[in-house]
């Protein structure tokens, strides 16, 4: 069952370092990858914190092949695959699944908005059928105020209907405890996985019987939020989920993605961790000592 | 200047035809292409009405090369080049550009909301600079609704005094007569080409200087748009935007892009143009039923 995935727990969508010229960084994304597995953080590359869909197909393409042949686990991985274009998100998927990851975050086609469930349901669908490979896993992505595309509880319920063992689980970044409540309530017991897409709703949601959870904090927090992970049911549960929550409200103080990147280019001392692909803007300096200047007591990075 | 550009005047962003296992489907393509053409409407393929953002880039550079070899006019092609990541944009781009395409029609990347126009002043700028051509002409696209990024202003002035001879026009989508006014007046005795991105306002912008449209009804309808633009300061002008006016009303009951291809597929008597790539879904039969029964007395699609 997907209760044994070896992706529950805590996952990192892994921010995507790039040289100077906005190339992919692929000896800095294999060091992070490796520093977030020893801390026990699984890798959802190409997430919406990776700047996934800045990249093009191929830029992914290379970059899981990069990982995989750098001898990182599979099972630890769930890249984003889902793209606008059926096509390309076919393509992802197939790599990745022949590469053997344990699964795949998939985002609906995002462009077309008020686009219907039937649709949705048809492009999912055909993603599967089209890949034709039992062991395709696929993890829905709920991330409605980006997408602008939201994925109902009625659109799941019919496709865990129609593919049962390929329709794994999801991950709700909604933001929104209830929208995860429901799924939780819903689904969970069934052998599908809920992942909030948030920290914040770490505690709360392995109350409910989730999976664990996907957390930008995680590339900069990792070990912290796995313990709470794993002592959900120890006493100082609540002091440290207060812990994360008070990290979260400094980095959104600030732009997510270029905050994170800041954080690690400031604590390895390497100032290209902080390059981002346009439209995003890095911190300015200004924003940057402001953040550093917020942060908890004792945060550091270590060992990266 | 670009007054003078053979992109002045109607142009239809050309439904993208697909074969029953979804791939494009050139010839019918190729023929639509020349179809209109010959009713004097350049062409937008891969924009919103072409379903391009359901298309990989890969489909979208073997389709350009394939009007490209079917002799059909280049300075009157504006393909769509906008992606989410930078390089899928610049690679677009350079290829459009190398086979000389009078304009290309540029969404801003649109994954990621909430951005600055910093950020998209260096999304536009790294792709002209990638790109490298003096014969670049780009034409922004503002679509909010639909792409929920939109373009303002500000941004548009610094992209023209930046890039005078490349920043060439816009399409403005917005639907909003304030909005395309406003670019008018601002930009228009620049050289700057402002296309509402919709038929009901060629007459208002035509009046206000404008360059014409670019019209998803002028897949189906491009004659009765042309006449209007090349007639819109005689007598009986503003009968004939009424009329376009009221089509259009019809093809908004029913979702857009599906209708189009409905009443190709009808006219033709060929049921191969009405196919779509999910996440849109076709019209049922009833829809089909009362579209057709919906349609301005006398309307039909011939020579296709």
């Amino acid at each position: 069952m997907e209760q044994q995935s070896a992706l529950r727990g805590v996952i990192a969508p892994v921010i995507t370092p790039f040289t100077p010229d906005l190339r992919p960084d692929i000896a800095r994304l294999v060091r992070i990858s490796r520093w977030l597995l020893a801390r026990d953080a699984g890798l959802a590359m190409f997430g919406t914190t990776s700047e996934a869909n800045s990249l093009a197909v191929g830029e992914k393409l290379a970059l899981l092949d990069a990982l995989v042949e750098a001898g990182l686990p599979v099972a630890r991985m769930m890249p984003g695959t889902g793209c606008c274009a059926l096509t390309d998100t076919v393509e992802l998927t197939r790599h990745a699944v022949r590469h053997g990851c344990g699964g795949v975050l998939m985002l609906p086609p995002f462009y077309y908005k008020g686009v219907t469930d039937d649709g949705l349901f048809a492009s999912y669908s055909e993603v599967i059928q089209r890949v034709g490979d039992a062991r395709l896993r696929i993890y829905l992505y709920h991330i409605p105020q980006v997408s602008q595309v939201p994925l109902s509880p009625a659109l799941i319920e019919r496709l865990l209907a129609a593919y049962p063992g390929t329709v794994a689980g999801i991950k709700d970044s909604s933001g929104d405890w209830n929208s995860v409540r429901g799924l939780l309530e819903r689904f969970a017991s069934r052998g599908f996985a809920v992942y909030p897409g948030s920290e914040v709703l770490l505690l709360a949601a392995m109350r409910g019987g989730g999976a664990g959870c996907i957390s930008a904090q995680a590339n900069v927090n990792p070990a912290a939020i796995v313990q709470l992970y794993r002592g959900w049911q120890q006493p100082d549960a609540q002091a440290q989920q207060a812990a994360l929550d008070a990290l979260r409200t400094v980095l959104l103080g600030f732009p997510l993605i270029a905050a994170l990147k800041a954080l690690v280019a400031h604590f390895t001392k390497d100032d290209a961790w902080a390059t981002v692909r346009p439209p995003l803007v890095g911190l300015t300096a200004e924003q940057r000592a402001a953040l550093l200047a917020a942060l908890p007591p004792g945060f550091a990075i270590a060992g990266l």
